[in-house]
């Protein structure tokens, strides 16, 4: 057998693989006639782009033995998952991952009928297929994921298989700018192969319906070097993937431009070509599954055998059902194999991340909430030697915001990755940087996702409102860490790190438009396994958290923390212990002396928790009988109960924090509704008034946002005043002043366009 | 003055004005030496995209004179908001729309002082701003949007200025594909500039730093014909931007591809070179505000000074503060001007839609639950008579998703928008189709945004669990409606329809990652005077809804419905009724016979009200003696208080429908804390107990989905035993056999791969 003879078996053995799991139940060698009853009831599952995804793992492979190429593969149709399941399968190592799934004709059965099928396992591409990071469910990712797991991985190439509906996504048509960042000298390689099949579910793709002269040029356009190769007859288009792979493989090795594959094929090759009188092969009819009555027509069924048969598997599997001596001796060896490749199972190769002491970056603080400090660039510091202590395994992501969050000392250790062109007046740009500095939200998140998938760490900054920009990308990735947790073969990979800053409260500059805190909405409705919120509230306890973050895994952390100078609360060690306890009383801000307080001022987020301790000093001043308990939540998962989340605090607990029946007036950084969501079914529900942004925001000094949504001192005292049974209504001139000076507060504001000094420079106490 | 002199004129006087709404509250013409108290204390703006927007301003109007063209001014970099403004003061639209900020000395200072100042207006491109369909805030979204205001609009050129910022995103590459989507017979035009102005906020922008070639193969590939223009020279540019405008409308009259135009100038042009030693103008640091001492140094005041005067105000503006005549007389008429054209102002063109009785396509309802229908498929028969009755007044946006949501019937009436290949095979596609199909959420929603804010009606249909995709896109125009409610001259629009279809309960073919009822929680924390949220359970009820949506004016309703088979519920008629109230008692289903029921089965949402009915079938047959109340949720705002949401129910009616204090359980479609959340102030929230999707799910089988998440027949049967009083821990037995028949399911499903028929075929009564 000649090399494209063995790689049309691997192929050919794939696709009867990939059509044995859409259909069958039984009979998987097709030991004797297909009958109805081998068929599966319900048939689910994507065939249009099944063949293409299997003849680019054939082919790769050659190139992987031929080359000794260290290369993973990213399905962006990961639809297609018969692909990756049989190729896997073909490779032993979805045996060796699942046992009982054997290289043989047992096994095989069990293949076949595991996939879409309840108990079994997803039709996608998914955590549980051997040798992906990417799940594809969701389409637009799969180029990011591909340059986030080559960036430093110099001997990497990513293959990278692009669907022409996934290339219509706005991600993916922003991913191509990707190489714009890749430093041939530092990191791997991507290979975009993009297969333009020609039809989406029910339409054509467009860049499979542009003249080819748009599309070479729109590729060239993007800084590759296109290749193409086209044609319906395997024999020919063998000859010409295999040929094109050889001039791409040295182009990759030539340090140019990176090259890149239009794979023309028809959308479910080597499938039906009618049915029912309508063209299926070189269709959209072609996207899921292309006979549909295969169990109650007899016809139908006729066709599925042929159809099958024309693989002709006696050729392709031994008498144990076992692929054929010629078609092992294509598969590569060992980790080479991209269904085994450590790549593609990150945690294997997961190297923690070499940590300062955090404590080393601590604000020195003399007495409580005194001496403002902008506790992202003390954060910076931090950052900026994680990055020197760990070459090739942390970067930082931002959407051009990086300098604006006040992290600019990163760039001491290691400039922004670039490579265009650099003009003179630039600054910290270098191919070699190690900032990932791009106006694409999505491919921060996607970058990143796939550099953790891989393996490594990373830190996401972002303006608060608009990480909902990757609310979804989000979701697939926690969906992704829910789903690894029950695959013991998924070693536990870095986590995803958001810090958001640029908040709801301070977006002095821009106004509503960029006022959005409800991304923790979002992140609440994925599973308690993987999801963590942090709101530090000043520089130290920043520090405590991020360090605490960085050193974790497999979760999503969120942490919200603002630029603006804040008051410093606490000492690194009072830092320390707030932190690790999530939920604390600020002692000194409290005059409740350890008994029952008649009201518990709380508090969570930078903003509000200066606005509660205001209010507490307010109170202490005006009321000084009124005994006031001040709580910050730093942790707001603590809140739920802990049947609810592994942070959750008992009910014992929280009554001791939060009392069982005195009124509690909660100050949120974010949508009050949430602080209800996560207490509604604690004793002292009732009691508790939640304020928090209420969508109310425009261009306006900070101190007016906060009279705009009502969480600002004064009202806080109101607020204390109308809901305290023990003031018993005493309180209307201390309320009737506290109303005055908001108003007086609302008029200096617009008449000279800043906050009166005795809010902007007020420090504790009163 | 020749024409461009004049043009410059009009730029200086922009430019002008821009600078001074950046920095000063007084003395606007200058007419003493400027003082530190002239200028605001907080300087709060973006100068570097302004100076280039201005350019294009100019330049634009000259065209609209010279043509007599109907143009509209898409504005992508929306922080150069004092551009749009100083344009619109300019046209004299401005203080038509705030008579108070009058086109003269004492408007200019209104205008200046106003600009990012508590109480004034905000610092982007907003609702406030006259001749705006675009904030800009967020970006990536500029050329979708013209494109959905180009539709359908023959006679009309939009014209869309894309900051190479935006030009990054992800949304924004995938736009420039529109013009596959516009039919030049048909629709209007899109007339791209592309302004590189070489920055982001603190680096360079991609578009900026490739080679030019590749820029204009970008550009080729993309389908447009690229004219650059290019300098920093004002004369020169000028020249050039004015030749090569002619070339462009001449090429816009002769019907082939699009042109666009490369506009290269630098950021902050004609701002402050350098500042303190640092060069300023054509670089990253003329973001924001160039001069940010100027209130405490006296250089940068009075580099403030040169600067303003550097634009000669004198020769710009008469005594009385207003343009001079020279400018005025570059100024359009009337609607020709950009900055009152009615486009721009969508509700000023509205034409209600022409609804055909949606009575008409109502489904027989012989008897209560005991027939199936697909919703959306006879939803489809409608919205096909809709497009019949709207020629270009209604579109229908979809993720190649039209068909698999069962709305083919609109084919009848208009194919699906194309101006690709189209080959033998296709179906339903040509270049004037009004089903819009392409694999970009961000498309979409962006073209139906630009389509309803220049008064059409559209609606969206989509996946479920991918409409998280536009999340921030959708929090983005709730905010835009927000803010319009509170602008007089902001006429309303009709609202933005989505349909979620294939939702969380049917995902058979795909499994998790399709898996996210969530949308519906980000939805919530919009103001409640524009977002609307319908569970319609069946087909007659959906016809209702969408009949009451489609009406409706300056909302976002976001209507969840499955396209697999459900049960007839109602009769229309019934249907209207239970649609009105939004919630109602299922009488047939119930058998409290009006008095206090022992227990309520509430339920919203398709499949779960069918899982309520079939446990209401049970308990009714196995516990006859116990009395049960089955309420339906249609509209999911009623549960609020109605000092929350204007749909919300008085705590009177809540308590007459679901009871002060019987046990109620409330099986969701979404997660189940959104109940919670809407209901914890009711008084009978401490006995609510909610099912809904808890983040459990893969492929498999409808009903093992639902029991997967406890929201299955049986499970409520189990919640009832043990949460109802009356029943006092009796029903051991029952509850056993409940526990059985679910294992019973689960097993049947692993083996035969399909749910037992007995779940598959039940229909009312058990």
């Amino acid at each position: 057998m000649d090399a494209l003879a063995k790689v049309d078996a691997y192929w050919r053995a794939a696709n009867y693989l990939s059509v044995g799991q859409i259909y069958l139940m039984d009979n998987p060698l097709l030991a004797e006639p297909l009958r109805p009853e081998h068929v599966k009831p319900r048939l689910l599952g994507h065939w249009g782009t099944t063949p293409g995804l299997n003849f680019c793992f054939a082919h790769l492979n050659r190139v992987i033995r031929e080359r000794d190429q260290n290369m993973i593969y990213i399905c962006g149709p990961g639809h297609g998952g018969p692909a990756a399941v049989a190729h896997a399968w073909l490779e032993g190592s979805y045996s060796e991952r699942y046992p009982d799934v054997s290289r043989d004709a047992q096994g095989m059965r069990r293949l076949f009928r595991q996939f879409s099928f309840p108990g079994g396992i997803p039709s996608h591409v998914a955590p549980e297929t051997p040798g992906s990071i990417h799940e594809g469910g969701e389409l637009g990712y799969s180029l990011a994921h591909a340059y986030g797991a080559a960036f430093d991985n110099p001997d990497l190439v990513v293959a990278c298989v692009i669907g022409d509906g996934e290339a219509e996504t706005g991600p993916l048509a922003a991913s191509w700018h990707s190489n714009k960042f890749l430093d041939r000298g530092r990191d791997g390689v991507v290979l975009p192969i993009l297969h333009l099949n020609g039809y989406k579910i029910a339409n054509p793709a467009v860049l499979a319906r542009i003249p080819e002269d748009d599309l070479v040029k729109l590729m060239e356009g993007y800084g590759y070097r296109p290749h193409i190769v086209s044609g319906d007859d395997p024999g020919a288009v063998h000859e010409e993937m295999a040929e094109t792979l050889e001039s791409v493989f040295d182009e990759l090795a030539d340090g140019g431009r990176l090259p890149m594959i239009v794979l023309r094929t028809p959308k479910g090759w080597t499938g039906p070509r009618e049915v029912d009188g309508l063209p299926v092969e070189g269709t959209w009819r072609a996207h899921q599954v292309p006979l549909q009555g295969v169990r109650e027509r007899p016809e139908h069924l006729a066709m599925l055998e042929e159809w099958m048969r024309s693989y002709r598997p006696q050729e392709l599997f031994d008498a144990a059902g076992g692929p054929v001596e010629e078609i092992l001796r294509t598969v590569p060896d060992g980790p080479r194999r991209m269904s085994a490749n450590p790549h593609a199972n990150g945690g294997e190769l997961l190297r923690p991340l070499v940590l300062p002491d955090f404590r080393d970056y601590a604000v020195e603080v003399k007495s409580h909430a005194s001496s403002p400090t902008e506790p992202t660039r003390v954060l910076g510091g931090f950052l900026r030697d994680v990055f020197a202590a760990n070459p090739g395994n942390f970067r930082l992501m931002g959407p051009d915001e990086t300098a604006s969050n006040r992290l600019s000392a990163v760039f001491e250790a290691t400039p922004k990755a670039w490579d265009a062109e650099i003009l003179p007046t630039d600054e910290h740009l270098a191919p070699d940087g190690r900032v990932m500095e791009v106006l694409s939200e999505h491919l921060c998140q996607g970058w990143l996702e796939g550099y953790l998938l891989t393996g490594r760490h990373g830190l996401f900054n972002c303006y608060e409102a608009f990480i909902h920009i990757v609310d979804a990308m989000f979701n697939q990735h926690a969906k992704w860490l829910e789903s690894t947790r029950r695959i013991g073969w998924r070693r536990p990979v870095a986590s995803l790190n958001y810090l958001l800053s640029s908040h709801v409260w301070r977006q002095d500059h821009n106004g509503f438009s960029h006022q959005d805190p409800g991304f923790l909405d979002v992140v609440m409705n994925k599973k308690s396994s993987v999801v963590r919120v942090y709101l530090p509230p000043d520089a130290n306890t920043l520090l405590s958290v991020a360090d605490h973050c960085l050193r974790s895994r497999d979760y999503v952390n969120v942490v919200v923390a603002g630029k603006h100078p804040v008051l410093d609360l606490m000492s690194m060690d009072e830092a320390v212990g707030h932190c690790t306890r999530g939920v604390g009383v600020l002692d000194w801000a409290s005059n409740d002396d350890g008994v029952e307080p008649d009201v518990v001022l709380a508090c969570a987020g930078d903003v509000p928790t200066l606005e509660t301790l205001a209010a507490a000093a307010l109170l202490r001043a005006h009321l000084p009988e009124l005994r006031i308990r001040v709580v910050n939540v730093v942790d707001l998962m603590r809140l739920q109960p802990p049947s609810e989340h592994p942070h959750g605090m008992s009910d014992a607990e929280f009554d001791t924090v939060f009392t069982a029946d005195k009124p509690v007036i909660f100050n949120f950084h974010g949508y009050p509704w949430l602080i209800h969501r996560l207490t509604y079914r604690r004793n002292g529900h009732d009691n508790l008034h939640v304020r928090g942004y209420r969508e109310e925001g425009t261009t306006t000094t900070p101190f007016d946002m906060a009279m705009m949504n009502d969480i600002d001192r004064y009202h806080l005292v109101m607020d204390v005043i109308d809901r305290v049974p023990a003031l018993g209504g005493r309180q209307a001139h201390l309320r009737q002043h506290m109303a005055d000076t908001r108003l007086h507060c609302k008029l200096h504001t617009r008449e000279h366009g800043e906050d009166p000094v005795e809010i902007r420079e007020w420090v504790w106490p009163y």
